[in-house]
């Protein structure tokens, strides 16, 4: 594995990439490595010639009283977990390598920018798309990885792909859960352990939602029931729980073809989210 | 020539030429070709195995009071000018084929885009922002043509280029004039006999301010000389004459590299622009 730090050496090691016409699958972090992160990995490992991760914690999508300064760094640990699972090129640039020049040109993400996770955490989507944009310019990729447990990022970024017609497909990889169905975070350290026994509650209030909009339809009915169902079986506070349309996270019509079940779910003062993708009409 | 309508025809052929790794020359336009336009694609054709040009009339820059409804339409004569100047593929896409999912998300161009022409068209650059981002992802050019007429347009997409990592060099084409070295235009022909005997006058007078600005360095007196020069020797109405640092189009300091010396002018109902662009310390 390589570790590259500046645009011209990556730029080099592109170049005779595409020209050897081999696939590029790439794999972006902020570093910090876990087994969402090597899941991510192991699919484009699979599936393209060339895996290029890249490590680079983004200023632009931290807001002003986020924990930017704060966010743990580890080059020297995140290389070998890179390396053991094959990745073939690990970019860790500087901040003033991605952002030497600024002439105030911003990609802003839209409504669906504005709801979930969004609603409070204004901006920080925009500076999502724009590392993701730098990126995918940078390094051509065939593919692209990306987790669904971020599902509203993810359906922010194929919204940009799709609308402007970035020559590359993302690929969504599945939720790496616990062997009691609660998603994986590095975060799940922080919950007591009776927060630690109670947290699978909201992977099974999701199925519930599901299986009950699956049988009559009614989404205020299903994410009553599965709002409840947290409510009652756990100390967690809701932050939401909703359905919506994937990717355009719109009202659910007639016309919807994948749906969303989203929650987030405070133990404490550690928030888990949480969600399902999959066919209105059942698969 | 290949005269192209639809994104999968056209990624049929790029991907071709991809693996083939020819270079593209891209000459993005809204068709009702003329000089300016074969001087850009004729350029294309000397540096480049394969000549691509768009001829797309992009609804996304024109204002809501805007011309776009009217402006002049004739894909037969543009094709027969296009093969003409050497182009390989033709991309007339239809509105619906370029635009047929609105997911909200924007390209919003900068401080760049509040001056000169974009003082008047709010949004018009945003809209050429979008439209360029999607043609450069379609058509993969190694270069893309623009011409130096529109500077603030080209300092704006360099600027877009360099600040998003686009894998391409944007090629600027120098301006086009009649020998009396009026810029041509489209709009040359709805002068008057007066008027366009006057019109040279806007080139003579950016050149009076550039020669002065390099003698002793002073822009104020430099710009206000150039648009006396005008006032005394035409009918017409400024709009603007001002000095920019290129390509930020902020102000010139001691650090500026390159300047755009740039003019608007009416003469009766038709405006016409013009600029040049040099070195500040001279070349």
């Amino acid at each position: 594995m390589k570790i590259i730090t500046t645009i011209e050496q990556l730029t080099v090691h592109i170049t005779a990439i595409k020209k050897a016409n081999k696939s590029i699958g790439l794999v972006p972090t902020m570093g910090y490595l876990h087994e969402g992160h090597m899941a991510l990995a192991t699919a484009a490992r699979e599936e393209n010639d060339i895996v290029i991760m890249s490590l680079f914690v983004n200023p632009a999508q931290f807001g002003p009283n986020e924990d930017y300064e704060r966010y743990p760094r580890d080059l020297e640990r995140d290389a070998k977990i890179a390396e053991k699972v094959g990745v073939d090129f690990l970019f860790a640039p500087t901040v003033e390598e991605m952002y030497p020049t600024n002439g105030g040109i911003q990609i802003i993400a839209g409504p669906q920018s504005k709801i979930l996770c969004g609603a409070t955490r204004p901006g920080h989507f925009d500076g999502v798309l724009k590392i993701v944009t730098k990126l995918f310019h940078l390094t051509l990729p065939t593919q692209a990885y990306f987790g669904q447990k971020d599902a509203q990022q993810l359906a922010i970024i194929e919204t940009l792909v799709r609308d402007y017609n970035f020559p590359l497909a993302i690929r969504s990889v599945p939720i790496v859960r616990e062997e009691d169905g609660l998603a994986k975070s590095s975060r799940n350290v922080f919950l007591t352990e009776q927060q630690r026994l109670q947290a699978p509650v909201i992977q099974q209030a999701l199925d519930l939602a599901k299986r009950h909009y699956l049988k009559n339809g009614d989404i205020l009915w299903a994410t009553k029931l599965a709002t409840e169902h947290i409510e009652y079986n756990a100390t967690g506070k809701m932050d939401y729980l909703q359905m919506l349309s994937y990717p355009d996270l719109t009202e659910v019509t007639e016309q919807t073809d994948k749906v969303l079940l989203a929650a987030a779910v405070y133990f404490g003062k550690t928030r888990l989210i949480d969600n399902i993708i999959f066919q209105r009409k059942g698969e």
